[in-house]
């Protein structure tokens, strides 16, 4: 009995396409000769398509979009000087869309150092944690507004909204998380000494449902704290939950120290399974490197190892992750003499799966 | 002709007393011998007086620290499991409202790598810069509430908010100290792409004053950005101007880099001279090693070389980091056998600004 999946291909801008082409090459690999097909409609959007017609995501597109068992996105965001592009509209329209609409609640990015990849830390230590990053709330939510704009007298707010409803199914997903790893560890990340009645929301929240996991050990540290525990000792995380915004600046923090943005890959997951979840590199577009076969596809690939196990591939998924740290440590003993090119180290990790 | 400075110490909460006793000690020994004079009032403000009068900071508290000339504070917070504390009642009734009620719009926060120390970055290269976070504005302000609380239907908010008034004189003094230092170059760190009305506002801001800096250096960055480039090359930064909230993570992940927190000196600064400036390490009261001497309290004293160059005693200011730059070389060719004690490093660097 074979499985078809639908996937949706958001290969974006920048080096976005070269990447997803090599995470569609492994996913294709992973499947070969068993029952799960994969079905694979591509959509061109992000600043190419939105400097050529003016579309950034049409309602046609988000209903299309919808009716796929999940997306696989690479990266979006055009030229940074481009004024046409100032103020993020690419990415609130296309990617921040995307994830309000399908109600991705829960922005899961797991952080890990590999054998062999150096490090900015001169002594990062084993490090594996996952951060929960809640995905549709906080000041993301575009709540602001400003008035007298442009004059001396400008005033331009920002609102951070938090729900108890928002709050608690996120927390609650990284307990269940939590819970299943071997450390049973949570952190929660808030500013609560200053943002006093979100960070009250959030600790209460913890407070409450942390009684009904009595086997997870929970700590609390605020943002400012967290950045220096990350860089100081990250081998002392195991589950971190936060909000949307600080979840954002952690997790590229993470990106950096486990050596480099190139691996860190991501999910936009609605647990609830009522919209397609959404998987994407947590890197972006950079354009200046695009085409040029330069980048790193690993994160992609990394993505679709998350794809898998949210699809009830778990097998598949483990396939994924061990041809990729397979490669990484062969990335390590490997002479230094020339670097890989996007496509050969897709290639090296869709052989790897298949082997 | 002597000149008398009045200087407000408060010492505050665990560590807080500790290392102020240095820096007043090293502010005694720099000072000694020449005309000017610090004549020191003590304010016992903190935890500690909340719990025992539930008081934090009075009318007439807050009078009476105005009247003086500079303030020197050393930590406050007390135990952070003590639920009458939660909330941050006493840093935001404490050191909050000083920065508000005292107009500290520029908050100045310096950091360097020196040579001998630490880092746990594996190579940070030639750190050397200053991040000028905003200090009256963002989502400090206290403009949050919260709905049905401790419903399921809790709605809590938070308000960022920013004014061209606001924005404008902090960019202007980062633009000038640019202009100051040698590599002449200014970074702006948001969210530009998320936050667009704020963002918007400090970008055209800065885009505004840049105009009249023609010799400054100006780039953007993304607050996540900022972080990856903040491990992966920090040398590459010389002023960072940025808002409240990402000022405050930003200058604790900077004191991380740059070898631990216990270096990290910051000025609160009123620059029109309406109101004293304050300045304190960027340390918190670190409860479970107060009293014990084991805080370092080279933070602290240098947070006084930031008050006496604010005070237009640059040589004095300039004595006390060299001091510390030498003592701080010390301990790197220094037998590892034995810590210092709090009050045995800050006899040390007192007895190198006297020689
Ligand atoms: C592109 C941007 C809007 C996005 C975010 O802030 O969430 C990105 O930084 C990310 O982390 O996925
Ligand atoms: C104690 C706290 C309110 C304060 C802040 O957030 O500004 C501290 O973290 C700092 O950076 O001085």
């Amino acid at each position: 009995m074979s499985r078809t999946i639908r996937l949706a291909s958001i290969p974006g801008d920048g080096i976005g396409p070269e990447v997803v082409s090599e995470a569609l090459k492994v996913l294709q690999a992973v499947t070969e000769g068993g029952d799960t097909v994969f079905d694979v409609t591509e959509f061109s959007l992000g600043a190419g398509r939105f400097t050529a017609t003016g579309d950034i995501l049409t309602d046609a597109d988000l209903e299309a979009i919808s009716g796929h068992d999940a997306i696989l996105l690479g990266a979006v965001g055009g030229d940074p000087r481009d004024p046409a592009l100032r103020g993020g509209i690419i990415e609130r329209g296309l990617l921040l869309k995307l994830r309000f609409a399908l109600d991705h609640y829960v922005n899961l990015r797991p952080t890990k150092v590999y054998p062999g990849v150096p490090s900015p830390l001169s002594d990062p230590g084993a490090v594996d944690f996952v951060v929960v990053r809640e995905g549709t709330e906080g000041p993301y939510v575009g709540n602001g507004g400003s008035l007298r704009t442009g004059t001396p007298h400008e005033i331009a707010n920002e609102v951070s909204v938090n729900t108890a409803y928002g709050v608690e199914r996120v927390v609650r997903y990284a307990f269940d998380l939590a819970r299943k790893r071997p450390a049973h560890r949570l952190t929660l990340v808030h500013k609560t000494n200053v943002l006093v009645f979100s960070g009250s929301l959030w600790q209460r929240t913890v407070d409450a449902v942390a009684a009904e996991y009595p086997e997870v050990a929970v700590d609390y540290q605020h943002v400012d704290a967290a950045t220096i525990h990350l860089v100081a000792d990250p081998a002392r995380f195991d589950v971190i939950v936060t909000d949307n915004l600080f979840g954002d600046i952690l997790t590229d923090l993470a990106g950096a120290i486990s050596g480099g943005i190139g691996l860190a890959a991501s999910g936009n997951i609605n647990p609830d399974g009522a919209f397609p979840s959404m998987f994407e590199p947590v890197h972006g577009s950079a354009p200046d490197i695009a085409g040029q076969q330069k980048a790193d596809p690993t994160a992609a690939i990394l993505s679709t190892a998350l794809l898998l196990d949210h699809l009830g591939l778990p097998e598949e998924s483990i396939r994924v992750t061990r041809a990729v740290e397979a490669d990484i440590e062969g990335r390590a003993s490997a002479s230094t003499s020339g670097h890989r090119s996007t496509s050969e180290i897709g290639d090296a990790i869709a052989a790897a799966v298949s082997s």
